[in-house]
C-alpha cells in the first residue's frame, strides 16, 4: 500500500513555482526533490517511486520546497483510514462539532452501514437532499420530516436516508475541514467500508451556461495549481488535490440519462474568499478594474477552470489522504464572465440546486441496482 | 485622512520574513520598501510617511515583498467606509448570503439606527444574545422570540435588539469574510454612523483557566505575526490586523464590574484549521508528537498568545479597512496546554458562552448611559 506524501516547510518563507514532472528516481537528481514520503517524514527520505512529483524551479537555496504525490491513499479492505497514532490511546473521542462521541453513542450501530456520504454547504439543502433520497430509494417514512442527528450542535446538520448520510459543512475550507476531520473519525469508529463521498454544492461558472453542473476532475488553488496548503504547527505542508477519476467518469455517464441540463467535467478553482479572492467587483473592498478581473478569470478558464467555489481543494486533500473515494459536483449559479451578482429568482436558484442532487440520486440508485436499465 | 496600505505580490512566489521597523522616509532606503500606499496603488509610490513599516530581510530579488501599515482607517464623519468605486455604478446591490438587497429592502429604515454589531459563529448563540440584549436594554417584547432578519437564507442568522445587531458568521475566515463584506455594505447603504463591532466567540485558551475571557489586543497568524494575507486576483496582499486599543481598554474596564470570571487582554492566534492547524492530537490526521505540539503552543504563549480561534485576523483586517471600531472578545473553553478535547458538560459550556455576552451587555449599557454607576 502506498502512502500519500506531504513535505513540510516553515510558513512565510520562500514559495517557488513547482511544475509537475516525472520523478527522476532514487537519489533525486540535482534540482529535484521527490515528495514520495510518508506523513510526517522529512524530504531527506530517498526516492524509490515512479510517481509524478513536483519539481522546484529554480532550486531553492536555504529553503525546503514542498512536494506532492500524484497517487492517493488506498483504504485497507475498504476501511476509512485515520492517520493519527494518538487516537488509539484515547479512552473516548468526543466529536465536538457533531455532538457525537464514542462513549455517548454506539457509532457502529448508528453508521456502520453507511455507503454514501453527501456533503454541501447549506443545512436546509442537505435536509432536502435526505428527504429526496428517501423518496428516490423508496424508503419507509419517505415524505416525512427527517431528524437532525447533530441536533445538539448548530455547527452542522446531519441526516440519513438508508445507506446515505447527508451533512452540511458551512462555507469555506476551515468550516468543511472541521466537519471532515470529525466525519472521517466517525466513519472510522463506525467501521464503515467502501464509502464514497460526494460534495454537492453551488459555484460560480466560468464560460459555461448558468445551471450547468460541473464534475470536478482536479481541484486547483487561486494560482490554478492542483495543491492544498495546510499549516501544521506553523509549517506549511502541500497536499495533492486529486479526485477519483473513475468516479468522475461514472458520474458523467449517469448524467447522460438526465438530458435536461448540461453536465461537464472540468477543473474547479477553490478560493478562501468569495469577493476579492474570486475577482468580484461588488464586495465592500475592490481595488481592481473590470478589465483586470476579466483577465484573471480568462486565465483561469485557459487553465481549464470551469467553476469556482470555496471547499474543493481541502475536501480532495483530506478525503484522498484518508482513503475515501471522493467527487465534487457543483451547479453554476451564474457565469462569472458575464457578472458577479447572483440575481436569479429563488425559484430558478432552487431548481438549479436540485440538479447535482438529481445526478447523485441517479448515481446512487445505479450503484444500488435500483435502475432497471443500466 | 490616512489610508491603510496593502501591497500585492504574486501568490505562491517568494515569501520572506518581514520584521517591523521604522520607515526610512521618502525615497525608501536600499533593502526597504515602504508600504504606505493606498488600496490598489503599487509599491513604487514614494514614501511620505513616518509610519512603522515592514522591512524585507533579506531583500528579495525578482519578487515584490508585501508590506503593512500600522495605522488604520478613520471613517468619514463616523460613516462606514466601503472602498469600492464599482458600487456607485450598480443599480441594485443584492446581499445574496444575507437575503437582503437595496431594491428589495429599505436598508436605511431597517438599520440606520444601528450602533453596535455583535457577531459570533453559532446562529443559536447569536439569537440568544439578541434575546439577552432585549432584556438588558429593557426593550418592549423582551422575553419573546426574535425574528431572523435573514430567514430567507440559511447561511447566516441576523437578529436585532434596539440599536444592537446580532449576526452569526459560521466558522473560519472565509465564512466570516463573506458575512463581513455584505454586512459592511449593508451598514453603508443604511447610512449608519459610529458603529462599534465586536466578535463574541469561543476559543481555546493558552496557559489560562478554562472559562477565562480574552479581549484581543492583536490578532496574529499561525506564525504569531500581526498580519492577514488576502489573495486578490491570484496575488497575495498583506493587511494589518490591529484592533482598536481604546475599545479593548474600555472593555477591560467594564470587566472589573463582573468579578465572577477572569478577563484579560492578550494576543489571539487565528488559524485556518481546528485540528492540525492548532496542533491538536485528536484529528483524523496527526503527524506530530505531543512534545512537538507543546513546543509549538509554548512558543505561541511566549509570543503573547493567550487564546486561539479561527476568525480574528480577517475580522480585524476587514473592519479596520472599512473604518469600523472593532474588538474580539472570546471565552476559552479549555486550556490547550492541558488537552485538546472539549469535554466540559453542556451546562458548563453554556455558562462559559454567556460570559462574553455579559461583558458586552455591560459595555453597551454603559455606552447607552443605562448604568447608574459609572
Amino acid at each position: 500500500m502506498t502512502q500519500p506524501a506531504e513535505v513540510s516547510r516553515p510558513a512565510a518563507v520562500a514559495r517557488l513555482s513547482v511544475p509537475l514532472g516525472p520523478c527522476p528516481g532514487p537519489g533525486n537528481s540535482p534540482g529535484w526533490e521527490c515528495s514520495n514520503v510518508q506523513l510526517g517524514q522529512t524530504i531527506s527520505t530517498g526516492c524509490t517511486c515512479a510517481a509524478t512529483c513536483l519539481v522546484p524551479t529554480p532550486p531553492a537555496r536555504g529553503h525546503k520546497v514542498s512536494g506532492q504525490r500524484a497517487s492517493r491513499s488506498l483504504a485497507q479492505n475498504g476501511r476509512v483510514l485515520v492517520k493519527n497514532p494518538h487516537l488509539d490511546l484515547m479512552e473516548e473521542d468526543v466529536l465536538y462539532h457533531l455532538d457525537l462521541g464514542t462513549k455517548t453513542h454506539n457509532l457502529p450501530a448508528m453508521f456502520g452501514d453507511i455507503k454514501f456520504v453527501c456533503v454541501g454547504g447549506s443545512p436546509n439543502r442537505m435536509r432536502a437532499f435526505a428527504q429526496f433520497m428517501q423518496r428516490e430509494l423508496g424508503l419507509a417514512g419517505a415524505g416525512e420530516d427527517v431528524a437532525d442527528i447533530c441536533a445538539g450542535s448548530d455547527r452542522y446538520a446531519m441526516y440519513r436516508a438508508g445507506p446515505v448520510l447527508s451533512i452540511s459543512h458551512g462555507m469555506g475550507i476551515p468550516s468543511i475541514s472541521i466537519m471532515l476531520h470529525e466525519l472521517i473519525k466517525l466513519l472510522h469508529h463506525a467501521k464503515c467500508r467502501d464509502v464514497t463521498i460526494i460534495r454537492i454544492g453551488t459555484s460560480g461558472g466560468l464560460g459555461i451556461e448558468a445551471g450547468s453542473v460541473v464534475i470536478t476532475d482536479t481541484a486547483v488553488d487561486s494560482s490554478f495549481q492542483p495543491r492544498f496548503e495546510q499549516v501544521v504547527l506553523g509549517d506549511v505542508v502541500v497536499r495533492s488535490t486529486e479526485l477519483d477519476k473513475d468516479l468522475a467518469e461514472e458520474l458523467l455517464a449517469c448524467s447522460r440519462d438526465i438530458p435536461d441540463f448540461p453536465t461537464l467535467i472540468g477543473h474547479t478553482m477553490c478560493t478562501y474568499d468569495f469577493y476579492e479572492g474570486q475577482g468580484r467587483l461588488d464586495g465592500a473592498l475592490c481595488s481592481f478594474s473590470s478589465e483586470k478581473k476579466l483577465e484573471y478569470l480568462r486565465r483561469a478558464y485557459d487553465a481549464g477552470v470551469r467553476n469556482i467555489e470555496m471547499e474543493s481543494t481541502a475536501f480532495a486533500a483530506l478525503c484522498g489522504l484518508c482513503g475515501l473515494k471522493a467527487a465534487v459536483v457543483c451547479v453554476a449559479l451564474l457565469d462569472r464572465l458575464e457578472g458577479d451578482q447572483i440575481r436569479a429568482s429563488h425559484e430558478v436558484l432552487w431548481e438549479y440546486q436540485q440538479r447535482p442532487q438529481r445526478l447523485i440520486a441517479a448515481f446512487i440508485r445505479k450503484r444500488l441496482g435500483l435502475c432497471p436499465t443500466d
